[in-house]
């Protein structure tokens, strides 16, 4: 056995109470592996005095994660503290600075600073390792980063937001209203701090926007993606999908081609029998195309201590190891700055509208798709007891100029009662 | 970009096609991943002559793999010749005592040589890779080696033969019996030179030998594998599943227990709903449970130049970047010997027996079964126009134990007229 690897924690939240366990109940075989022996030298967090169930007696304590970063008997510092912004950021620059490896869960900081962090790392001659940010405990960040290396990659989709999966799940299983589901899954801890990150989308966007860097050696541009999170998908959304073989899954996906960078986070209809029409409650499902391997599906637990944890250790054992990747599979210098752009794939769209309960309404919606050149594939009014009729509409393929287009003049006439809802059907 | 890493190719099959298709196409990208120029500088296979549609005039031609493996010219061995023992076997230890790295896609060189290859790595300070010989495209071996490093890896199972994969689906799809889609598969070059080595289940074992070996730090040991094939499955078991909500798949499972290491490839049921149900054609799909992680499932394709080329390009990269793993994850010499058990836990069976038509005969089976402990979940007996009864049964949960003895009770009797044939229901 080879030296001391000296690690540093930062954060001892579900996260960082499952990588101290991990690192003491699976220690032997972490050591065999590693070809060196794992050490937590030293943790940081707000409450020292907080009972986690863990010992942590061996180690030095730190009130401040950037004293932490400091320390001379860390190598490498592990941030898992969490925002876009404040300590953390700050800390792992520090760290960095002071020549330490960094392993982060922090996706959003990596969505909004991925490139200067790229940047100073390879400065000051570190890694900055984080398959825990994307995807709980599946190792996409690897898979992606070297094993899929040989290939040109055309392609990334994937269920990765296991609370917004939760909650569209757990609304078709026991038909509960999106609010119901929202508040109980707040209740039960699932949500983040602020849980627009999660339901608006952001959380799966940020995960998506490092994948598509890594994958097409392309800047992290996390600022141009298209962005749309669940909360206004209804039960009835959910059953009509049904009704057709579809479920409703909140997507990433993201494709680079000659016309640019294509990255969207959006509710869509998949086909119900496909694989990620089967991902059920918390699990993520991650799908990568490229051009030499075809197609490659990653599937587990998307959050949660263990996982999460399982993906530091992945980091660390690496480290330990020796090897030594630029964070986004070439140097951050190399990365190109992608042009955005938007889906150029017509498919159908699943669209919503609570229109007046009037006379000739139906056909001045029926016209104004018409008139965009968007056919009807099905259309279907509920019965109701107010004045509000609540109609659905399936498109036949088209594309989203078209659409917006006729959605325009759908809001601008005096028949539409709400915002349209406007769901892509992705045929995959 | 730093240097040169030169490499040689040993056979130029249609794996060894794919990969200097992928280094001649994919350059650019390759050599910024791995941070070195991975340039071919020789080649070997049997026939010079041959169009191969390449461009093979830059490279050095050696007749021998032998002489290929100790150019110096050569810093990275890749084999992609085939077969357990001969010249592959022979020019793998070649290149090894002439201190080259080695990747290769031979499976069964592996399962059968893999301690001995990795000690002689090891005292060469050289690295064997081969994430091309399990799984294909899937990187299953860098995720157990790597990624889920810091588990205890419970349970390992998967389909890992897409070509007996292949054969069921159709099977059941066309309704052809097996020995039609065994012909066809044959000539579509499905098959493996020895056929065996497929539907006998063989290949599939020496892949979850080489997996096994990873998760446990075990030394592999294919030689106390169960293993059976699917050439005793007929179309009439695979419907008689499906009525009940299952498929036939070829499973390799392993757990290494108290108990010690639990090893078997063998047809089972599997529910048709589970992620192992839905896989089709040459499809594999690949879990790992570990104690932190939970589940983790890899899809993809099993086979294929392109799939297996771009795991091949996966180790070239891995050696470029200079990451230098021990073969099964730990050093060789403290991969443990495990004492091989049989699976404890209680399963139910499916038996299709073919007996005399006679009275009594059933009475006889059901007795058979009812000494032994084995109660009856339900029996069918088909209609029948010869004096040979079709019955199958379905057990409740018993050991194996208790099912050999009924069966070798059924087999000394006089009323049943062919081998039983017993596939193990897995409730995953």
């Amino acid at each position: 056995m080879g030296k001391e690897l000296k690690i540093g924690i930062a954060g001892l939240g579900t996260v960082g109470q499952g990588v101290v366990r991990m690192l003491q109940q699976n220690e032997t075989g972490i050591d065999a592996r590693s070809g060196k022996i794992i050490r937590i030298t030293s943790v940081s967090a707000q409450n020292r005095e907080k009972d986690r169930g863990l010992d942590l007696t061996g180690y030095n304590w730190e009130d401040d994660p950037n004293e932490l970063a400091k320390r001379p008997d860390v190598d490498v510092f592990v941030e898992l503290i969490g925002g876009s912004e404040g300590v953390a950021l700050e800390s792992v620059k520090t760290a960095l600075r002071n020549h330490k490896d960094v392993i982060t869960a922090n996706k959003a900081m990596l969505a909004h600073h991925g490139q200067e962090l790229a940047e100073l790392a390879e400065e000051c001659k570190c890694c900055i390792r984080y398959e825990a940010a994307v995807a709980g405990g599946i190792p996409v960040v690897k898979s992606l980063t070297e094993s899929l290396a040989g290939n040109r990659i055309t392609k990334i989709l994937g269920v990765m937001n296991g609370t917004c999966n939760y909650i569209l799940t757990r609304m078709e299983r026991d038909k509960l209203t999106y609010q119901e589901v929202f508040e109980d899954a707040q209740k039960l801890g699932y949500l983040e701090a602020d849980p627009t990150l999660d339901v608006g989308g952001i959380d799966a966007g940020h995960k998506l926007a490092l994948l598509s860097s890594i994958a097409y050696g392309t800047r992290v541009d996390f600022d141009n993606m298209e962005i749309e999170g669940i909360e206004r998908i209804s039960i009835g959304d959910i059953e009509q999908a049904k009704d057709m073989g579809f479920r409703i899954k909140l997507l990433g996906i993201s494709k680079f081609t000659e016309n640019g960078l294509e990255q969207r986070t959006q509710p869509c209809l998949v086909p119900e029998k496909s694989p990620l029409g089967q991902i059920e409650e918390a699990t993520n499902l991650v799908v990568f195309e490229g051009d030499f391997v075809g197609t490659i599906c990653l599937q587990g637990p998307g959050a949660g201590s263990g996982p999460t944890a399982s993906s530091v250790l992945s980091d660390l054992v690496e480290l330990a190891r020796g090897t030594r990747i630029p964070m986004f599979g070439i140097s951050a210098n190399n990365l190109k700055k992608a042009k955005p752009c938007k889906s150029a794939v017509e498919v159908s769209y699943y669209l919503r509208l609570l229109l007046k309960d009037e006379p000739g309404v139906l056909a001045q919606i029926a016209l104004a798709l018409g008139n965009a050149g968007i056919s009807i594939d099905r259309m279907r009014q509920y019965s109701h007891a107010t004045s509000e009729a609540p109609v659905i509409i399936v498109t036949h393929k088209t594309n989203r100029t078209k659409l917006d287009i006729a959605l325009d003049q759908i809001r601008n006439s005096d028949v539409s009662l709400e915002e349209p809802v406007t769901i892509r059907i992705e045929e995959i």
